[in-house]
């Protein structure tokens, strides 16, 4: 009498992003700056490991890849700013790792709104692609899941660090793109 | 001895969206941009589909529908000033569409309101209309629904990129529409 | 034991309200946008027609009561501010009429919470009187019953409507009441 | 076994407090700006009277504080922009007082937090001290004890208009304090 | 059945933190303001000794750490924004202490919400590190262990207030660092 359910799997939500697994950007001049927390190391870390290693597979001249570390998740949309407020320009894209985990205050969610809003406002600001790399958990097992660390049955689970950095390939891409449809389709008109 | 209580029909609430339906785009000479994500693309498939055909049977040239891809939703935004930052005199409407899902972290809820919060500032800054068409759903078959491919009883749902489609074509007349209301007003007084 | 609980009626809430019965709007010279939505007609009518008829009371000039129509309520923040660009010189207020009521989705509250947030934005950004007429609703009941045209033996209920056009007025007032006790405050000093 | 657990009174909290109450008002050479709205009169008016009181107790000169009325707690920021807009040169602080009370539909959660943010955001626009004085209550109750208008067993309660007195004082003289001390750091180094 | 589930200490969470215990601020000639509010003063006094304490342990130069108080949460950001409107050329960084406790009323939930993202504002406006070192705690006893004063078994707990000197110090000298790694990708490139 219900009507049907179903589920889709991760897998399949993912499916439209494999078209990025193919991104070249041995042509980047730019540098790409990777932010990351202090706090949670070992999940950060284990994110950073994998979006790192994605931007080199994807053709990123190592040179270009800057690493910067924050304190806290807090930090983030600062730091993103003092490495983005040259412009798109001079910096292709910035990537902002960390994660939080809810605690028994609620720190976690002050936290983790002003953070999500801070990095938002700086991609808006600034126009360099900025690149919301913040896993926002309710245990410490969904954090290592995301990070690909997990030691369950479940297996290690998918490092989201790799989507991050393909994440960021494609939006440093982007303005180039944009501008030539919106260019091909006015040129028509 | 309780009030009486009536609920409305889905039908009665839209029916006022009706007069949409015979908006003539066909004299627009500039590009509608529709952004959509990758994640979950078999339903942002169908929403753009049904986006895309209503605004042609609206009788927008099929030349200045332009398509651009993003990865998730928080990169909607951003992509959406990258669309608009020339202004309306050169961009008619961009459409963001997306399908965000929630999940067992919080990753829904912060990356929800950053992305409405962020569509809604490039519309107020650009002074584009900016189309929110993501979806914020609690499960997968609410996004199916809402997408007109659902598989259960209750039939295949309503597309609603079909009223995006017209939200765009209707926001995009509207400041002509407004300074001649107001015109007329100011003249009179 | 218990600390003694009273509550206050409504009508006791509203009674500080009653001063603006009385404002006269006949001298105004520039006119008043009402903005609604199209999706839940019904009560956005009745919403609507409440609000105009009692501007006309209040001495408005007909001729100077705009109405313009968006689709849904994430509209209004934009449309009111292409109402309210030109200024408080040329637009006395913007009231912004919609209604949202809950659904199984989590729209409502992504949609309520941006579109609150736009616009105060909006008047913020414009010195133009930007009115929030938005009915944020769990039921369809409590709709009508804010927009006087509940059926149940409550009656049909209060229509919101009037209140914004006092409100509008009541704000379109203010900058001169506020430059003269400021500068009143000031010559004494 | 578990560990011990201490709650502090509401006295202890706010000891740190009582330094303001010798604030010396009476070398103010620019207005105060009271706004307060017109829904809740009977607690509004009780929150302004002891804010109003206050004020002269502290010295601040009775010709320099300023009245005015809005409708509702949204229009508080708008108000307080207007008010704020000459700058810290020509008034000394904007302080708003509202209650807003939850009642069945979600009006209150939506209107608390734009105007929460809204009058945060005009104090750092304008760098006018603007004070948050509004009680965002569940029940009448809550309301009445904060304004020290009471009527249980628990007493009439503290009435909170003195604090955003004491509050909108000590914010006024912040701005001559800073300069101070960090050029008095700045001399030193 | 059910997967692994492993939880992480609080020591192994802040390891990553670590390597800020050796930060040196002895060559700072810009103040730090360290803000604190009034309200729970108790608590907040713990939180500012212990902030302050560890920046003279860090080197900083006594005679730059300048103290000012205002009197609750909600007056942090402006007062952040007086004392940080000169600019990063000017002021080391700001750090923003205050305890928030859940009452019985919403207050707690719309002030943490709107200074969260006020002192995120201020620093991305301004420039200048803004650390958030406000508390948001549901009880008493969470302000006093993480002010390292709690009086139970469990210890005093962690004084935050270290944690907020090394990030104000760490975020001090992140200009120079990302100025230099980004100079040296691009000089590379």
């Amino acid at each position: 009498m219900a009507s049907q359910s179903t589920s889709t799997s991760f897998e399949e939500k993912m499916a439209g992003l494999k078209s990025m697994e193919t991104l070249n950007l041995s042509g980047f001049t730019k540098p790409v700056v990777i932010l990351s927390t202090m706090w949670n190391l070992d999940v950060v870390s284990a994110l950073v490991d994998g979006c790192r290693t994605e931007l080199l597979r994807l053709g990123m001249p190592e040179r270009l890849i800057v690493n910067i570390q924050v304190p806290g998740a807090f930090e983030l949309p600062s730091a993103a700013l003092e490495a983005a407020k040259a412009g798109p320009d001079a910096v292709a894209a910035v990537i902002c790792i960390g994660v939080l985990i809810k605690g028994s205050t609620m720190h976690f969610e002050y936290i983790s709104d002003a953070v999500s809003h801070g990095i938002m406002r700086v991609g808006l600001d600034t126009g360099v692609p900025t690149i919301f790399g913040v896993l926002t958990c309710l245990t410490d097992d969904q954090a290592r899941e995301r990070a690909g660390i997990a030691i369950g049955e479940g297996g290690p689970g998918h490092n989201h660090g790799i989507d991050w950095a393909r994440t960021a390939g494609r939006m440093a891409l982007l303005p180039e793109e944009t501008a030539k449809a919106l260019g091909a389709a006015t040129a028509s008109a």
